[in-house]
């Protein structure tokens, strides 16, 4: 019941936070259709401009977006109800997303290049691009086998997850910086009579977009950095609680844990005592989200 | 002397971490050096091209290289001798010469602009560019006020820490991308026969510039997150003691609290009466920084 009736601290501005993110997070998707399908060739799949007008779009919508979303699902005040293991393949499903959708972004651009001749891989933004997104289909990979598949001892899971929450967080960050040298390219290529340096419409409207970007992605560093908003540890979190701690402690302890590190209670395995556990706990507690 | 015994957690790894810090620091400041002396029109002050090329120069060693820096200078185990004050002045010295280094840099983009007829303020990276200089000015002013003055009160120190530590990171974060978004744009303007898409040596130099400041980017925010490499809490920090902790209660906090959130010994007022306990506790105590 003590844990049941456990509250988020700071609950308001948790959701005014999360209103923002998603209002700056939309809108940059929607600005980034403007974009294309006003100001650009619109969108198409032929090998020509309007089917690399994908990239932007597709990056922005799953890269950015869904990833930034992907990151802050655990922190959700009424998911806390729901199993872990039911929020781990949320977490999971969103960054699979992304992560299709930047290689058919990826793909989009390599096809128009390879179209019109242009040549590929010659760019920073080419390469930390690259780079980013084969690191973030290790990370997909690394997280599915060790955290969702029911193999991985507590111990390596413990020791795994605070690289697991700082890779994550610094490849959302590096998507970011990458999307900033993209649009700063595509301005300086595209926009010819008037050119970038005239600040037409287009150059504003994308500028902006960039804004946006680093704004969504500080709001959400914000959210996930927050120790007080953890998921709250349920299961076998007992396992960590340190030594000489009191009942007291136990609360103390998921209000002040490095939120960059380990939620414990990610630490427990998925096994079928486990997941017993966990409906026993959502049967006899209710949480308020409130 | 439990305080004083106290051995960093991890050494040798931290050693190996900020070996390869300074090592990709200065290896991205000297590849810096190369790019504007050999490959470009060399360093003056006279509104030409080789005025410009103190920018990426002073931004690389200043906002990047220094910045970095003063973001772990709190964690190098054998500074834990020294008082928090004095470690609070190098600290901020560090960063009012990063951000002199970058005001200069600024200063000289707009110089050559202003000189050869060229748009100031058009792009992406000079708008963000800008808002983060702004922004790191103001962070400065408040560290100053709040941590370093002695007139803030323990509360206020406690609220504003967390806001501290995150607007740091986040600001030397987006320092990095907008130097990424500046390679883009200098290698595009300026790479003509052959042009950036030909992958001149040039080209290629100045895009591992780039890499190389992600990977330090990445490394500094892995020690400056890492709960356990921060500098051990002295003065007060009784006061922010956990309800109900014993006193292994204590270690455990040193070693789980959040390194995003406060060091509870930043919360110290520099009080004379502070002062006088720090001294007699760096008599008393000697740390072992292995």
């Amino acid at each position: 019941a003590a844990h049941g009736a456990r509250k988020m601290e700071g609950y308001r501005r948790f959701l005014a936070l999360l209103a923002s993110a998603v209002l700056v997070g939309l809108a940059s998707v929607v600005i980034s259709f403007v974009w294309v399908l006003h100001y650009r060739e619109g969108l198409s799949w032929d090998g020509g401009s309007s089917e690399f007008n994908w990239h932007p779009v597709l990056i922005v919508m799953g890269f950015v977006f869904l990833q930034g979303i992907a990151i802050i699902v655990y922190r959700l005040p009424w998911t806390w109800k729901c199993s872990k293991l039911l929020m781990k393949f949320i977490h999971a499903g969103l960054n699979t997303t992304a992560m299709i959708l930047a290689i058919v972004a990826v793909v989009a651009a390599f096809d128009y290049h390879n179209t019109g001749n242009i040549p590929n891989m010659y760019s920073l933004h080419s390469w930390i691009g690259l780079i980013v997104v084969i690191f973030y289909a290790l990370q997909l990979f690394c997280g599915f086998a060790v955290f969702l598949l029911p193999f991985a001892p507590v111990r390596l899971r413990a020791a795994l997850m605070p690289i697991h929450v700082y890779s994550g967080l610094i490849l959302f960050g590096t998507v970011i910086a990458t999307a900033l040298t993209g649009i700063t390219e595509k301005l300086i290529f595209a926009l010819q009579n008037p050119g970038y340096s005239e600040s037409p419409p287009e150059a504003i409207l994308v500028n902006c977009l960039g804004l946006l970007l680093v704004i969504f992605g500080a709001i959400i560093l914000w959210m996930a950095s927050r120790p007080h908003w953890k998921r709250p540890p349920e299961g076998n979190a007992k396992i960590l609680t340190p030594i000489g701690a009191t009942p007291e402690g136990t609360e103390v302890e998921s209000t002040m844990t490095n939120s960059i590190n380990a939620d414990k209670s990610d630490l427990s395995s998925n096994t079928e005592a486990d997941r017993k556990q966990n409906i026993k706990f959502d049967e006899s507690g209710q949480r308020t989200a409130m």
